[in-house]
């Protein structure tokens, strides 16, 4: 939950004049996000999300999430629209801050998915994957392999607070993914946080997608792997092979996987289960004194990445032979 | 900024199932309020705020709350109305705690008042009191005098560590309001709370009073003094006596304060001052790790109960003699 940024009525009202929106009717700081401060706005036309980038997010990607977010929604995927100000620019300053306007989207998280909910949601990632083989921009993925070692730096030797031995578990794992990690597999752009909260349904359907500011240009099926991480474990940690079936199996009827893909799955999933697993470390042992923010416990990774360590193929995953 | 319970959006339609307020569409946490957890709920019919009540309210005071906010709309003081389940009930129960619907308000928090705001805000303060005249319930102040000294209890040993003699000006101020706290002027329903943050206006009008979660029976001229402080002072804690006799006055055209009202405000003010130093002093010292709240600083309190001794007569505000 997050509003790093507090935003005067008079001067969200001077920013609003800009657009053609209609009048500033009321705003509230969104508990939602943890890198953005986020309100939700009511105007004369309607409700839309007013987002402030912090500092996490660097200033010269913005262009990229929200020429994404256009191109997406163009090609058929419900995801929020940045609006235009008058100048036809998406990106002002607002309390200092980078910011932009985005339509609001109906819809609700789902915070106990079933595998009806990860086959929808399989289906909707192999869509957003299909819609961003178009999209002319491009933007490393600064999360990936050759980031978790700096991750990894800068907070092992406090690691150990979080649990015993987890900087073996780590270090091992580090070294194993720098020299196996999968090249050549089919790239385009990812989604990379494609968490339950970041996936609205009205009723059993998928209503859309949100929060594009980590999307980057990766490998797809790393993009799966985070999803099978971050939908079809139990909140006790263990893998549900039903969910994660209906979430492979869904996403392969609209996108079909190669071979090779298939074969690289596990390896892809201790790949986003470390990366999780160390951001999640960095954030635990640097919170801030009087930090708004609750971090998230690195150590579901960890049990998580012990999981996929001992998958011998995407089989266990509840997938049949490609 | 708060949500201290998080609601399941399964849940959350269970709950709706009980209205007649249509589907449930969406739902935010509100970083707002410090008391409860927030929820803008957007349904088929329209905005809604649902607020769990969190262990700092009473339950048994809930009904005083609720059926307030119904009587003062009934005789057109714009505030959220509670919204009434099929059984007919205003409260209910949800994630585990008291819970009820609310209408929404348009409107906008001034970071910044100008006199012409705090004159609006004496207009409707004097309307509230009114308002309230006829309502048949009571609920005591815990936070006025009665309550202080236990509060100063809590934090006398560790108060130092806030600001240097802070303790001694709060003893000394508590014995001088223990044995001339005014009793007998004209009493009845307060906000007790009306600080900038739940008045809103759109444009220049204000157009709706919110949280009335500390509202109860006490001194009228009581909740004036709240005001002053929380109005008429800059960010650098000095009195601006133009915002002052701006909100007096108004105050004062709808409901005129009798000669003995006027005498005690300057002793009235110390009192609010000083309920506001002590409350955020045990917040401040009292932040539990990992809490999501920044508290507020003791010491813009301090500085206003300062100022506040040093009053002669009501004149010092910018009342001209009454």
């Amino acid at each position: 939950m997050a509003v790093y940024t507090d935003v005067a009525a008079e001067d969200l009202g001077s920013f609003l004049a800009g657009y053609d929106i209609g009048e500033l009717l009321s705003y509230k700081g969104i508990a939602e996000g943890v890198e953005n401060s986020n309100f939700l706005v009511h105007t004369g036309s309607g409700n839309f999300i007013l987002t402030l980038y912090e500092r996490r997010v660097a200033e010269r990607d913005l262009p990229f999430f929200l020429a994404l977010m256009e191109h997406l929604a163009s090609r058929g995927i419900t995801c929020p629209q940045p609006v235009k100000n008058r100048a036809g620019k998406v990106l002002g300053k607002l309390a200092g801050k980078p910011a932009a306007i985005v339509t609001f989207l109906d819809g609700l998280w789902i915070r106990r998915p079933t595998a009806a909910h990860c086959a929808a949601l399989g289906e909707a990632l192999a869509r957003l994957h299909l819609a961003g083989a178009d999209f002319p921009m491009r933007r490393d993925n600064a999360l990936s392999v050759a980031g978790w070692r700096s991750l990894y730096d800068g907070c092992r030797e406090r690691a150990h607070k979080v649990e015993r031995n987890i900087e073996s578990l780590v270090a091992a794992e580090l070294d194993a993914l720098e020299r196996d990690w999968p090249r050549g597999l089919p790239q385009g752009v990812i989604h990379a946080d494609l968490f339950p909260d970041n996936v609205f349904f009205l009723g059993d359907k998928l209503s859309g997608l949100i929060d594009f500011y980590f999307a980057c240009t990766d490998t797809l099926m790393y993009d799966v792997a985070i999803c099978l991480n971050a939908w079809c474990f139990e909140t006790d940690h263990s893998y549900n092979v039903t969910k994660g079936r209906a979430l492979l199996a869904s996403y392969a009827k609209t996108r079909p996987p190669s071979e090779k893909e298939w074969d690289k799955l596990p390896l892809l999933s201790r790949g986003a289960a470390l990366r999780f697993l160390l951001t999640r470390l960095v954030d635990w042992l640097d919170v801030p004194p009087g930090a708004l923010v609750r971090p998230k416990d690195p150590r579901e990774y960890a049990r998580k990445l012990r999981f996929h360590q001992k998958v011998k193929s995407v089989r266990d995953y509840g997938v049949s032979a490609p």
